[in-house]
Order: C-alpha cells, then sequence, then structure tokens
C-alpha cells in the first residue's frame, strides 16, 4: 500500500489538495494517507516550521503531497527555507521537475500558439547551486557591508541529474537542451559542459544542445515549441520554469515534483501556485494543478497507467470549460475523479 | 569636441556601426572618431583580444561605440571576458542600462499588445555579483570535481546603481521595481533590500515595489506594461533583458549603454544583437540597434535633444517600413540620418 505524507498548508492550499486526493481515491485505490499540519498557521501558532520529529514521520512515506505554503503574516523566506527548500536538500530530491504544456482552453500570453504547440519539460537541479545558503555578511547595514553568495556544484551532484535528464529526452521526443551561463560562470560552467557531454556519449539516440541562460530566456518566449527537455542548475531553472508557466497561461495550471529518482527518500508533489490568500476559503480555487501533480506521484510510484488517465482527465476538463465562467472547486474533482474512475475501470 | 572610439567589431557589426556613424555625424557635428580594430579578426590574427596600450587609448575619449563581437572561429566567453566584461569593469561601468519598448511596426510574440504599451527600462548593475569571475574548480574533469561561483556584493556598488534608477525613474513614470531573490539569496538579497529601502526615502516621489526574479520574468511576458524602472544585480539583468528582448521584438532593435555615470572612464554603447556571421557582407542588416544606441550616447553626452530625435527618426523608420519587406543597411542609415538633419537644422 503506497503511503502519502500529505501537506495542506495554507490558503487554497487546503481546498486545492481535497480535490487531489478525490483523484488520488480512485487512480491509486487505497493509498493511505497521513495529515500533516504545517506552514504558516503552525509557524503563527506554535514558531514551528518543520519540527526534526516531523521530518523523520514524513521520511517514513512513498510520497509528499503538498498544497501551498505560506501567508502575508510570515517573515519571507521562513517557510519557503525551513519548509520546501528543507524537504529538497533533507530528502535529497535532486530533479525538480517541471512539464510545461499548452493545454487546451488555456489562454497563454502568446500570439500564435496552439494547445500542443507547446509541450517541454525542465528537469532542474534541485540540491546544490545557489540555493544551499553559503555566503554571509560582513558590516551588516553599514556603508562598508559587503554580502557574497556562494554556488556549490559537484560532478555527483551534475552527473545525476544530467543523467536522469537524458533518460527522460529518451523516453520523449530526443532532444535536450543544457542551459547555463558557461562564458561568464566559466567554473561552475565548465563542469556542468564537461557532465553533460560525457554523459551525452551514453545517449547517441538523443540530439544535444547548449545554450546560454539568456538566450534560454528569450527562446522560451519566442520560440517555446522548439524545446523538448532542458537540464540546469537550481537558480537558472527557478527562472525558468517561471517563464514556462507565463507562457503556457500562468502557475495555475502549473505542477511540478521535487523527486529523489533513486527513492531513498519522499518525493514532493505540488503545484505551482501559492496560497492565494485573496480568494481563499471560496471554494472558486481551480485544483487542475493540485490534480495534475498527483499524476506526477503517480508516474513516480511507477503507475504510469493512472498518471496517463489523470492527464487526460484534466486536459478534457480544460477543454470542456467555456471561457470566463467561474469554477468551483469541488466541482472539478468530481468531474475529474469520475473521469479517471472510468478510464480505470 | 566630443571624442568618440569606435570598435566595429565583426561580421555585421562593421556594417551597422557605419550607418550609425551616418547618425552621429548629423546628430553630433563635427565629433572625433578614432576607429579600433578589436574582436575576432584582431584575436585570430594577433592573439590579442585587448592590449593594455588599447585600453588605454580607448580610456581618454568620451565613450565608445561598440558593433558587435564574435565569430564562431574565436573559443565562447574570450572575447565576451576579455573585452566587453573587461570595458564594464576596467572603465567601472556600472549602470547596463536596457530600455525596452515596443516600436511601431516591430512584431512581437504577444498576443494583445500595441506600440506604446511596453515601455520601460532595466537598470542592470554591471560590475559586482557573479560577473567578478571568483570562483574555482578542484579535482578538474574527475568524478571528484566541485566548481564554485562567487557573488560579491558591496553596499557601495549596490547604493549607486540603485541611486541610478530611482533618478532616472524620476525622470520617468516614477515607479521602481527592485528584483532580486531575498527568500533564497538572503545574504545579497539581504543587503540589495537594505540599499533600496534607505535609498527610497530620498525619493518620496517615486513608488516603489519589490519582485522575486522568478516572478518577474513571469510578469514581463504576461503584463510588461506595468513596468516602468526595474533595477536589479547584474546575472538577474542580463537574464531579464533578454525576456524584455523578446517580448519587444527581439534583440535586433535593442540598443544597451555601460554606463559609468561619473564620467570617470568612457561608456560603451552598442546594439544588443550579435555579429551575426550567416548575414553579414550582403548589406541586408538592420542597422536601427546600433542607431538606437547612439542616442543613448547622446543622452550620455548630455545631448537630449539630440538623442530625441534619434529615437523619433528610428521610430518613424520602423512605422514606415512595409512588414516583411527586405530592408538594405545602408538606406536605412541614410533616411535616419536625414530626418535627424532636418529634425535639428
Ligand atoms: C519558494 C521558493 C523558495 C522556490 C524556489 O526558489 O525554488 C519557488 O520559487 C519554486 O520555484 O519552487
Ligand atoms: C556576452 C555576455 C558576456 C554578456 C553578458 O552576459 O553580460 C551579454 O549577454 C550581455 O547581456 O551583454
Amino acid at each position: 500500500m503506497s503511503r502519502i505524507a500529505v501537506i495542506p498548508g495554507d490558503g487554497i492550499g487546503q481546498e486545492v489538495i481535497a480535490e487531489a486526493q478525490k483523484v488520488l481515491a480512485v487512480a491509486l485505490p487505497g493509498y493511505e494517507s497521513t495529515e500533516y499540519d504545517l506552514g504558516a498557521r503552525r509557524y503563527n501558532r506554535t514558531g514551528e516550521v518543520l519540527p526534526d520529529s516531523v521530518l523523520s514521520e514524513l521520511d517514513e512515506h512513498d510520497a509528499i503531497l503538498l498544497g501551498a505554503i505560506g501567508d502575508p503574516s510570515v517573515p519571507p523566506g521562513v517557510l519557503e527555507r525551513g519548509l520546501l527548500l528543507k524537504l529538497r536538500f533533507e530528502f535529497d530530491q535532486y530533479v525538480n521537475l517541471r512539464p510545461s504544456r499548452l493545454f487546451p482552453g488555456a489562454s497563454s500570453p502568446l500570439a500564435d500558439v496552439k494547445p500542443g504547440d507547446i509541450d517541454f519539460v525542465v528537469v532542474r537541479e534541485g540540491t546544490e547551486g545557489l540555493y544551499t545558503g553559503a555566503g554571509g555578511n560582513l558590516h551588516t547595514g553599514s556603508a562598508a557591508e559587503i554580502a557574497t553568495e556562494e554556488s556549490l556544484n559537484t560532478r555527483y551532484g551534475t552527473e545525476r541529474v544530467v543523467r536522469d535528464a537524458f533518460e527522460r529526452a529518451r523516453r520523449r521526443r530526443g532532444h535536450l537542451t543544457l542551459v547555463h551561463k558557461t562564458n561568464v560562470l566559466v567554473h561552475a560552467g565548465g563542469l556542468w559542459k564537461r557532465a553533460f557531454d560525457e554523459v551525452a556519449v551514453e545517449y547517441p539516440d538523443v540530439t544535444t544542445e547548449y545554450q546560454h541562460v539568456d538566450a534560454a530566456a528569450m527562446f522560451l518566449v519566442n520560440r517555446p515549441h522548439t524545446f523538448d527537455v532542458i537540464v540546469t542548475d537550481n537558480l537558472f531553472g527557478d527562472i525558468l520554469t517561471d517563464i514556462a508557466a507565463a507562457v503556457t497561461g500562468g502557475i495555475g495550471l502549473a505542477a511540478t515534483g521535487s523527486i529523489n529518482p533513486d527513492h531513498t527518500h519522499p518525493s514532493t508533489f505540488e503545484p505551482v501556485h501559492g496560497s492565494a490568500p485573496d480568494i481563499a476559503g471560496q471554494g472558486v480555487a481551480d485544483p487542475v494543478a493540485a490534480i495534475g501533480s498527483t499524476a506526477l506521484l503517480l508516474e513516480h510510484l511507477g503507475r504510469a497507467d493512472a498518471a496517463v488517465a489523470v492527464n487526460a482527465a484534466v486536459e478534457r476538463e480544460l477543454a470542456g470549460r467555456e471561457s470566463g465562467a467561474t469554477i468551483r472547486t469541488g466541482e472539478v474533482g468530481d468531474r475529474v475523479a469520475a473521469d479517471v474512475a472510468g478510464q480505470l475501470s
């Protein structure tokens, strides 16, 4: 039986996760779930972000399903670093996966694109680079202040994520783009390029390409259809995936997995959107991104058939919507769950 | 008399700079120019990128007008670091200025935008951050390799560029957005935020906003009209300005200045596009970006009236083009120069 830790979190996180669980109930029948109260409410009540005991309990699960974390009442960075990034680092979630597809019914800000035109995934490194926290300040607050941030990169960490990206490219359209900034960040860029080129030899069936991050950012806007799989470092991936979300109609629909491909610790799956306190509690939040994250979860747990069914149901849900009509969170979950049930029966 | 150092560079750089000089001849009558043979050809011939003696000579000028640098025959990074970045650091060009406007006749990949809708400038820091070259590799090429990149930030360097951005915002629509990643890069982010907030007190007439770089990248795509002035660090600025170029119709039209606002050394002005070896020598390269960079140069030299005239002429040139028609490099320069002459006479 699969054991799923559920962290609904704050704001609309709670609402969309309820719908994701409806879908999971039919796609992964009999799964066991434990709910964890983490996020802004817990922090405001107890001052705790992620106690070690909870971290150990989470570690007993096969996967984590997360809604959204955050509230204006919490100082910026506290929950991001103490919870989201902590999970990535503690659970060695080195593949941060972000599929980008233009769904039917989604409205892209780009002219001349139609559903199906945009379909790529970004494989973002999740445990190294500028995200380790290395760095410091001297003479803080004075005119003499200096601050450093250090990007730490290992061949070990780079090679494993590059290899994962080649595997994904092989299972898709067979094209992999490495994005970095080798002409300026020569040290880390050199390491990434060497790892990439050496692993590429093992994948003669995958065509490869290199782009500087500034060029890639531009190409995501003016020729997004040319991408299949992108592999890049932690910070570049953070920026590129938001551009990807923008061109496919906003973060409202995007799902992401922070994945430990070796299954030595649980992976986290979540919608990319935030807790949206402005619309929380009204039952109008769109749960498709949360539901989409269950598809990534299912795939990670080896249930590719169920993942395909969930994605197909999400696609039908979006295609069937009248543009501009308000959605009801609970009805969306019911419809998608019923669709999935029909497919898998 | 203004002394302008001209570095035509490689490929279409030579062609477009000739047109920029036609315009400069009428906009800055009697200016003295010295031409410097730098770039891929010089490097391939002599192995030299930017000899110290040339650097000293360049330093005697009021400004540098640069075409484009680079050729596939030169290893990546050599000319970028040895010439472009070297000029920024040696000449303390701490304001990297990139205006982004959607010109009439330009085709944006965005739906539902029309000329005038997008009009902002990015003030990118040019002498600090991840561009200093600090960092290194250990056990290079082995499975044990590690690589570091260090972002170095000073209050001095941050405050001066922030102040420049506030000044520009005051002269424009009075809105300034700081972009960083304070929730992850806490050390540098903290320094930037402190400097920004303290300088803001001196500019009560400028409204301010903070955005994380990932959010800003998305907003540049799905609501670019909300920006007036953006101030950000060196690497974030590199990425954001390419997104800005994309949404305004590509780097073919964008101009940039690497500016030393204190005039202690010359500033460099150039089109954002590259040397485009594929179309070089055919007389079909569009010189409007190079001409646009002369407008930035004129403004820097205190000739705001001439800068306005050049921009107006460029706008008319673009508005008058039939879409899809081939342009002739030399004719564009003649037309724009004549227009500027008419305005200033
Ligand atoms: C919340 C933040 C720490 C996080 C990141 O920077 O990785 C987010 O932007 C993301 O992309 O998951
Ligand atoms: C050529 C390269 C070093 C440069 C940079 O990264 O700054 C370029 O991309 C730019 O934006 O001027």
